[in-house]
């Protein structure tokens, strides 16, 4: 049986992937009358008196959302929300396995990114953090922004945050292997979607000063007439500073770093010739990457990252998302931010030691056990740092 | 320790009561393929191509969305929804522990009627059903019908009709013990709200004729000042055929059967007196009923049912909503009509036989293992009956 028939009989001989345990008995009139009527009014009224008592007495503490419409699911694109619960059941299961955090995945029948915005702000005091997945951009960035203004508990759409994150931690490892620094390279970012804007953005966090983002139309730039959508606008302002025209193949030369968040095959070994001394390539589409592992080693590459489990250095958003929500509930941030993402990205990449390190080996095994409590730890004391932690310590 | 301590005290240690877990193991790189990337893009496409595979690939069709909008919980009143979710996690313990249903509780910081009707139908793929639960009357009964007349699963509010099955179910028995007709009695309802509406219209359903609902006012009349709100106009329509006026003293008088639910002690010894031969109370109000069980044994009552479990005959819902989604999700029926809540009501009451019943026993214990699956056939028998069921046997 290959892949795919037995991934269609898992999913249906199990009925879907997740189901709910309840953490009391509740078989006997005793029992029934602690966990319902009617012993469940005193928490009720306790919370009634003090909403924060809401995470003392019920689940949210330790419970995300998972969230999609179903307009960019996987490489299927806009299947609906019925088709993409296999995917949001798959990322509550991960929730669960890795950081033992509990989520309910849920799909919305809506498309419209104000509406979107209302109904989950409407959901959030039943969860401690809303974990959004494969919405479209550019309205994924929309949605992000304006539920994060409106509601208390972290918001953090991973298809961007996650992949950035773990895309950064890649970066900052392979840039000590090749010995240059972050603020020095020039980096090339091909598909500035959700997640390679998220990358763009977070790297220039972390100090990257060159990037140059590509998408069909090649080079991001201010005068060209196919530069309409408004977040390409922002990045062609903030990126580009050297201020190139042309194609992927203009944008590439001379550069120290290709990310490629886009098609197969799109890098050539033609054009990684054409980059910069050690060049370092994250090649991100999935299955087919950009350039297939040995092809770019061949063509020079020398650190070289994939989605793919079968070639070294996997970018894959386990690595991050239950660390920085586990993190983020720990203490009870009211919002995921940027020196928490940052700090998140540090941990991952500090994981591997100097000893360790190679350029077979600069982002961790997604099962490396480490990694979840490294990533919690470190996104925990950026969160009370940045002032936006409820719980700051003791206890 | 008593039982509010002890109730705080199992909430608390334990962080709420509902945990996920997964199905699947997802361990290794060969458990994640399979259940997350790649291979959970098969189940997604059946889905997209066909909607329905939708419960064949996930895991809705055994799923329950337990959502209520905090403003009618327990006799707490409007607490709004984070106090409400300790009720919501134990509706969906209970759920899990009766039916092996699983459930999801969501409360929604929304109160207005059309925005919850909208928020919830853009949950509906999420689920295989949706229980409705402490919903304030009047809203909840415009919240129930425009979400019936706009999503494809059953839409069901436990306090309305859950509460209705039971007390009809133990009514159908009490006239067995006395011997009069569902279509002979004079019945009194008090306290018309989301309970008292749906138990009036159930026992109609089931042949009763004459009905007198009463609230804090009286007699509902339709020519009182006091009659403003739509579904008690409703009721004064379709109720007290002999026309009688005045308060609920007048009303008792003569009448086989008092329904409460209301408030404590309003049904004196006095009233049960001047009610009809052998009659039956049914008094609600909890903790503490309408009239304490006792005293209406001592005031001439044959048989007598309220919400507690230290009396006989406790009208519990957790006899109803288990079986009756079971029911409904097994068949995959697209509403919860009158005639399944009608077989749920009979089916409860004939798994007492003519040898065990007695006026001590007109209604099964709440953890009569039978109970779950005699419903459960009967509400999918009724839903085959009706056409509402997508799966109407074989296999």
């Amino acid at each position: 049986m290959d892949i795919k028939e037995a991934a269609l009989k898992v999913h249906e001989e199990n009925h879907g992937k997740l189901e709910i345990k309840s953490k009391l008995s509740v078989k006997t009139n005793e029992e029934l009358a602690l966990a319902y009527t009617p012993g469940v009014a005193e928490p009720c009224k306790k919370i009634a008196e003090n909403p924060a008592d809401s995470y003392k007495y019920t689940s949210r503490g330790n419970l995300v959302a998972v969230i999609s419409d179903g307009t960019a699911v996987l490489g299927l694109g806009d299947i609906g929300p019925r088709a993409a619960m296999p995917v949001m059941e798959g990322k509550s299961i991960l929730f669960k396995e890795f950081a033992d955090i509990d989520s309910y995945p849920l799909v919305l029948n809506e498309t419209d990114p104000d509406k979107l915005v209302k109904i989950i702000a409407s959901l959030q005091y039943s969860f401690g953090g809303i974990n959004l997945e494969d919405i479209s951009a550019p309205r994924c960035f929309e949605v992000e922004r304006k539920l994060k203004e409106i509601v208390d508990i972290p918001v953090f759409h991973d298809d961007q945050h996650g992949t950035a994150i773990v895309v950064a931690s890649g970066i900052i490892n392979s840039l000590k292997i090749v010995n240059k620094k972050m603020e020095d390279v020039k980096i090339v970012l091909n598909g500035p979607g959700a997640a390679g804007t998220a990358i763009i953005k977070l790297l220039q966090e972390l100090g990257a000063t060159d990037i140059i983002a590509c998408d069909q139309f090649g080079i991001l730039d201010l005068e060209s007439e196919n530069l309409t959508e408004s977040h390409k606008i922002d990045l062609a302002k903030s990126t580009n500073p050297r201020n190139i025209k042309g194609s992927l193949v203009d944008a590439v030369k001379e550069a120290d770093i290709f990310v490629g968040v886009s098609v197969p095959g799109i890098l050539t070994p033609e054009m990684v010739r054409t980059m910069a001394i050690d060049p370092i390539v994250f090649a991100m589409a999935n299955p087919v990457p950009e350039i297939m592992y040995d092809e770019a080693i061949e063509a020079g590459v020398k650190v070289m990252g994939t989605g793919r489990s079968d070639f070294p250095n996997q970018i894959n958003n386990v690595l991050a998302f239950p660390g920085i929500f586990k993190g983020a509930l720990g203490v009870r941030a009211s919002e995921i931010n940027e020196e928490m993402k940052k700090a998140a990205a540090y941990a991952i990449a500090n994981l591997i030691t100097e000893e360790e390190l190679s350029a077979e080996y600069v982002i961790p095994n997604p099962f490396d056990k480490r990694v979840v409590s490294a990533v919690e730890a470190a996104v925990a004391k950026a969160a009370i740092a940045t002032g936006v932690a409820e719980i700051t310590g003791g206890n």
